[in-house]
This record gives structure tokens, C-alpha cells and sequence, in this order.
């Protein structure tokens, strides 16, 4: 079975880079699928505006949502997401650099699946995103596992 | 800082007892609170009837939430800590060896955090039991971890 796609909301280039290679260091290969502002991924989770040809994208893996974001911010994304019937059992991981408590408590009672700060140091980094993948994919059953 | 508490929702003594194990082995030392059905676990979790006189209690770190259980089933519970403005963002694990496509479905729609099958093997469990420790008490910010 192909390895489901991992859909990484984030506009810092550098910060993409980052996730990438910590991906790949950690031995991740799921595809990746990049998104730089909130509207284009609530167009392309959707399959609405330029992505409306994908009339049904395969469900994610997960989603990787940092919260500032260009055009819509990642908490209305989120909140899209979790108000769509289709989309509302996503999982969805904030990866930020804000610890701000009223963005962590709005990200919960949102029913995010999980909060994580982006580390400084590059190793931290690898190894967050490592833990991630082994959490989330090796060990969570995904709501689409049983596909 | 003292550790928060860990809410064990379960009735089956053997996996209770292979769960206090496992936390042991892992290395996780939080206080543990041991609830074996649905109705006492919401009693307590809500202050009410026997646990009236908590009139708060401290926010759980996590809770593991078995799904087949007396009195209350643990979807419902999982409801009802969802259905409080007061606990909605309390991060509930359901910990479980079912695995039916209804109850992992509902599960993630009714907005569980993360959702575990129990591994029969011990080894695996205690390995499982440490993955959820590292994942959701080191590495996870916890909507109370800014308190």
C-alpha cells in the first residue's frame, strides 16, 4: 500500500526546508504535499477554486498547520476543517512557533489532535518531527486506517 | 512542579494492572487515578454525587479512555468531556483493543486527541505505554502546560 500524503501548511520557506529535511532524516517518505497560506489549503482540502478538478482528494495522512499564515490565519483553517462533516475526523497537528495561551486553548477547544512548538535547534527539530511520525504514523490508528 | 495526573478510564483488572506496569517500566511517574466505568469516571471528572466535595479538581495531564465499559460506554464519556465548555480541551486517548471502523470513526468525529489499540504482547504494550508518555508528556504542549 502507498504511504498516505502528509499536507504541510506553512509560509516560512525556511522553516519548509527545515521540515523537509528533518522528514527525511527521520526516515518519513510519505509524500508531502505544501501549502503556503490558509486559502489555498482550504481550496485545496476542499477541492474548490484552482483545485476543483480534484473532485475528491485522497484523505491525509495528517496535517502538519502552523498558525500564521497569509490571506487565513491557521485557527480558521482548522475551524473549517473541523466544521465539515467530510473532513472533521482529519487529524491535525499544530506545528508553531507561537506558545501565546490563547492560541494553544482556541486550538484544543477547536479539537485539535495535537499542539507542538517548532524547536530552534535543528537537531530538536529532527527529532520532533521524528516523534511525530512515529506517533502518528506508526503507532495512532488514523480514522482512514481501516480503508 | 509536581507531575499532573493521568486519569485511567478502564475495568479490566488485568489491564489495569498491565498498564500501571507498563507506566512503571516507561518511566512515567505521574500520580495515577483509576476509574473502572464510565459513570464513575464522568462523577469524578464532573465533581458530582460521591465526588461532590472536589469542587475542582486539577486538570488531568491525559486520559486513557477504555471504550467498552459498565454503566457508561467510553464513547459516551468521551461525549460528555466534549460537550463541557470546561474539559473540551482535556487531550483523551483512547486506549482500546477494538477496532471497529464505527467506534474509530465516531471516536475521531466526537474529537478524541489520539486513538491506541492495546497490543496483546507485553513488550509491545510497555513500548506503547512509553510512545504515549514521550509523545503527550514531553513533547505535546498540553492546554494547561502554560499554567
Amino acid at each position: 500500500m502507498l504511504a498516505k500524503k502528509i499536507i504541510l501548511i506553512e509560509d516560512n520557506k525556511s522553516d519548509i526546508d527545515l521540515t523537509l529535511r528533518a522528514f527525511k532524516k527521520a526516515n518519513i517518505h510519505n509524500p508531502i504535499v505544501i501549502l503556503e497560506d490558509g486559502k489555498d489549503a482550504l481550496d485545496y482540502i476542499f477541492c474548490q477554486e484552482k483545485y476543483a478538478d480534484n473532485d475528491s482528494i485522497e484523505e491525509p495522512e495528517l496535517i502538519l498547520l502552523d498558525l500564521k499564515l497569509p490571506i487565513i490565519d491557521g485557527i480558521q483553517v482548522l475551524k473549517e476543517i473541523r466544521n465539515n462533516e467530510k473532513t472533521r475526523h482529519y487529524i491535525v497537528i499544530i506545528l508553531t512557533s507561537s506558545k501565546e495561551e490563547s492560541d494553544l486553548i482556541t486550538s484544543y477547544n477547536l479539537g485539535v489532535n495535537s499542539y507542538i512548538r517548532k524547536p530552534v535547534d535543528f537537531t530538536e527539530f529532527v527529532d520532533v518531527i521524528k516523534q511525530i511520525g512515529i506517533y502518528w504514523i506508526l503507532l495512532n490508528e488514523s480514522p482512514n486506517s481501516i480503508n
